[in-house]
């Protein structure tokens, strides 16, 4: 080890039921970290491209990084990634919670799954040993029980499981995995590829203490870090309203999606809003591993028709306006209740709430019919609908159900009738709950996301986390001016792009913009400072962000591979008409504007701006010339001499 | 001041003989901080392209850093720049000494300096104060004498004198600037271009102490610096042999440039060395201000055809080779004497070298003759001719001197006779002593240099510099794994391009690569902390690698403005061909990888690889779309929408 890591990745084939182990050297791990980066560079290495992502040939990591597992807040979010089921591109979702961890102290930093289980069966990773277990009796189980079952059955209440409920089993395409029943690996359908591959869960449980290679400076950063959070304004508010701080100011600001994206003004704001929430069903707030910022809500229903326990976490910002302002639902027991069903059954929130609202505008312009919607009303503002939404997608019930349960994009193209205009979706993957009419950046960042519309790909540019002293936490990027939020042009494309890199580096390292965002308790250098310690390398904000960039190319010749293009990093035609109401009514998205940024965009990623595949020079640039083979086909008459 | 550094900006008119102070703010500095990358950007926002470069029309920036002036080893170095009249591109050259740092404590970062005296003058800038003075009765003075009449005529021994001498006043388009006649900004003819504005000098004093932002922490980073200076091994051997300890090794290898480039082997390589100095003419060493490297070399020979006082400093590496085996002279005492005559006149000892070389193969070959040299015999191995070359270059004598005084480019066009291929220069500046043929990253640099050939614009991959425990110096910047010398291809392009930009970060810093260099004791996180401690701004590598990165692509935008494009980006054909002898007899450089070396270069650094020219996108990214403007006209047909 001539810097000071190394690891250990386990490989599963779940068709020959075979279990190896492999370290792949400390110039890996120093290349990729781990969660985004790892992932990313084993699927392009063996993934054969054209797949069914629901077919054995898919391949699904489990991805900790290199930092995970080392006690300071903020730094435990694992991947889980494939191909996806609901895009057919690069499939990547991250969770907090205890399950990365807990994987790095079993003894792996990742797990590689090939293969399809003859029968349904769950995975035991307990310090080092690795048994698949048969699921049969768990198979059809809400995550609850089923989490419960696999406890008991292994006599290890400590066991951290990451699973599938029935909207996994039943290959809905935007089925989530779950750990602790309330961590979500939300987008792209990674349960869907474990309930194809009958994967029920994933099991761990390690008592291996992570080995820091400066334990004493280590201390000082996490306790300062816990410190910080315990005295900056930002991270206070996460703390006492949770992401659902988020819905009154973004009303106020007129791009709180609301109507299937039509406006961005919600009458009902303040009954779903992280205030009304504290004032009323609140019981606390929890967080992750060794994390103070503890932003996750706890709730509880005692009784009543939207009675909820309470064991499945409380609803985030974009939940309460995903099952919320974008259905016009302003009942608050109601969305938390949706919440907690759409965690039993392993159904991401975000496209959950747009396919309901899809067809909610498609009954209203008569595409649907009540025949359709067996009488219950499809219509914005009833919470019945969007109930009985989840409940038919997470098990496929003939009809609606199963319609949407293949996303909007294939509901869509089924249904015709010009509803391809309600259909909320980029590359298939429904839009989350961010109006780019009011932030570019989140536009730009939904159209190039290798995993369609997603925003934990690219920080949100909203106007109040730009300018003024926040631009401190920046500057180490060379960022030294604020952009507003709706600037389209060079500034913007300068500015995403860097903060771009950023975000995809803590997808690799794990970190959570909860606290590393830009406007809270972390900088930047004292990250670089926290890997250091951990790890042993001499790092740098340049190695660490190249990282960042390294895994957007690796995911972008990912999907070229797969056939995506320009054509495909665009935005759905919404968000190019102008909103209906509220601060910014009128405001739509300039579409050359918009072509002039992504074109901006391509070029300062080195990507051929006509069709988006990185040079060649820039393949070498990033240590990843080993891709140039697999684009040769993407390259017609480049070569100049 | 939102984050903590400001300074002034000196500008001196000498045609309408007024004098104005501006502060750019703070944005202005820590987007290009000082040297190369502040000089850029006043010469592409305020110089006209296509002027003459010995007219009025030109401009000259003397350009000090944020951090120069800090008493700290190795971060002194200033730049002198403006269009360069041996090539017509992007001119540009560092010096140590002292004059950087008391430009700072007399109050200014930098000095802009347009139009033309009507007489000779010099300027005078004592304390924040400034006078443009006559030099009427200095014209025409030797460095060492026309510097001490300025200390008498101000009476201010302790004035920092940067100066011309007779090269200089006589426009010889290699002319050089010195400081305490002995640190000399070397490259690109600046000496001419202040011979054309009859600018005799800038002399400086000052008291003006730093205002250092940390200064606990900057005197323990100082302290610590020094100390380890002190014990790390390749700093002690700047120390003992400065560098005319790599005549040796080179020759070894076989790249040690002889007989104008014919071959990499010198048999009287040891006569030349810097053991044999130490064993003879060698008096001690000095430094420049603050620092204890202590690389310069003090020569004395006391008596005899070639003595020299000791005054102007001893033979560099490149001295030794230029004036010793790239003309087979192996006479120790005649090549300083060759380097003092180059100091009091202001030659450059590299493009005067090669000038020289180009004349005695011209001989050989029976383009020149006897008559052309008035007698003296310009055969490879003599010494005279060699002094008497410096001498007629320095004045302009009628015939060789003047021939040769406008570069070798210029020369071989007017004698034609395929002398053309003993022209051993890029973009019209002679080739410094290192051999592409046993390092490809120097010959990449070479060719793509804004300079023309140009050893200090991007490291040399020595083999020895590369592999092994030196490896964990550039480890920050991602490179883990050693790249030979020789190779070709993405690896090779990657490590120039990363290593390129910290050079021409050490430029735009003033910094010294005989303390930062890839062996050298100062870590770039460490360099990152001093940058931090002085000024205040919380920084990072990523930012600082982006102003080097910033610097080179300003450079480039200069040249395409000028007409250079990938034509120019070559390299003389006699390194295509293989040597004659030594270590690496029969190697070339072959032709197609060179070109496809060249492509990723361009790729990785976001340039169309046609013809070089920077992307808009690429533009954006670096904060630098104000140049976009200026590059319309190399964009046809690029608007794709």
């Amino acid at each position: 080890m001539p810097y000071g890591y190394n690891g250990k990745i386990l490989r599963v084939d779940l068709t020959s039921g075979t279990v190896t182990v492999e370290e792949p050297g400390e110039i890996v791990y120093r290349t990729y970290l781990g969660g985004g980066g790892l992932a990313s560079y084993y699927l392009l290495r063996e993934l054969k491209p054209g797949i069914d992502p629901l077919s054995a040939d898919n391949i699904l990591v489990f991805a900790s990084s290199v930092i995970s597992g080392a006690p300071i807040a903020g730094m435990v979010r694992y991947t889980v990634a494939a191909k996806s089921p609901l895009t057919g591109a690069y499939g990547e979702a991250e969770a907090g919670g205890f399950w990365g961890p807990e994987l790095k102290f079993s003894g792996f930093d990742a797990v590689i799954i090939n293969g399809k289980a003859e029968k349904p069966s769950y995975l035991w990773i307990n310090d080092g040993k690795v048994e698949i277990r048969s699921a049969e009796k768990i198979w059809g189980l809400e995550t609850g029980p089923a989490q419960q079952m696999i406890r008991d059955e292994l006599n290890e209440k400590r066991a951290r499981v990451a699973l599938i409920g029935p909207a996994g089993e039943n290959l809905v395409r935007y089925a989530c995995v779950v750990n602790e029943l309330k961590h979500i690996n939300g987008r792209t359908g990674m349960g869907a590829v474990m309930g194809s591959k009958n994967l029920k869960a994933v099991a761990v449980r390690g008592t291996k203490k992570m080995d820091i290679h400066d334990p004493e400076k280590f201390r000082e950063l996490s306790r300062n870090l816990t410190e910080l959070i315990g005295r900056h304004g930002p991270n206070k508010m996460y703390r006492k309203l949770g992401t659902s701080q988020f819905i009154m100011p973004l009303n106020t600001q007129g791009i709180l999606p609301t109507r299937n994206f039509r406006t961005g003004f919600f009458e009902g704001a303040e009954k779903i809003s992280g205030e009304r929430m504290a004032e009323t069903i609140l019981k606390g707030e929890e967080g992750c591993y060794a994390c103070s910022v503890r932003c996750k809500r706890v709730v509880e229903i005692p009784s009543g028709p939207y009675a909820t326990s309470g064991h499945y976490g409380g609803p985030e910002y974009e939940t309460l306006s995903s099952l919320g302002s974008l259905l016009c639902i302003d009942d608050l027991a109601a969305i938390s209740k949706g919440h907690e069903l759409c965690n039993r059954y392993t159904l991401d929130t975000i496209s959950t709430g747009v396919a309901i609202g899809f067809a909610m505008e498609c009954c209203e312009k008569g595409i649907l019919t009540e025949a359709d919607t067996e009488g219950v009303e499809f219509k914005f503002g009833n919470p019945e609908a969007m109930l009985k939404g989840i409940e038919w997608i997470a098990f496929r019930k003939q009809g609606l159900g199963n319609l949407l349960a293949d996303g909007v994009k294939a509901a869509a193209a089924k249904l015709g009738q010009g509803s391809e205009k309600f259909a909320l979706h980029i590359k298939g993957q429904e839009l989350p709950m961010h109006d780019p009419r009011g932030k570019t950046g989140q536009g730009l960042s939904f159209a190039v996301s290798p995993t369609g519309a997603d925003h934990l790909r690219a920080p949100h540019d909203t106007p109040f986390q730009v300018p003024g002293p926040n631009l401190g936490r920046i500057a180490p990027l060379g960022i030294l001016e604020p952009v507003d939020g709706r600037e389209m042009g060079a500034r913007k494309a300068r500015n995403f792009t860097y903060l771009h890199f950023i975000w995809s580096l803590y997808e690799s390292l794990g970190v959570c913009n909860f606290v590393a965002g830009p406007v809270l308790a972390l900088t930047l250098p004292k990250l670089v400072e926290v890997v250091q310690a951990v790890t042993g390398w001499e790092t740098s904000l340049w190695e660490l962000m190249k990282v960042g960039e390294r895994a957007v190319t690796m995911a972008r010749v990912f999907n070229l591979r797969e056939g995506f293009g320009r054509r495909d990093d665009t935005l759905p035609d919404r968000l190019f008409e102008p909103l209906e109401s509220g601060a910014l009514q009128g405001i739509g998205i300039d579409r050359r504007e918009f072509e002039d940024l992504l074109t901006l965009y391509y070029e300062a990623m080195g990507w051929d701006p006509r069709d988006g595949v990185p040079t060649r020079g820039k393949l070498a640039e990033l240590n990843l010339f080993w891709l140039d083979g697999f684009l040769k086909n993407h390259r017609p008459g480049q070569d100049l001499f």
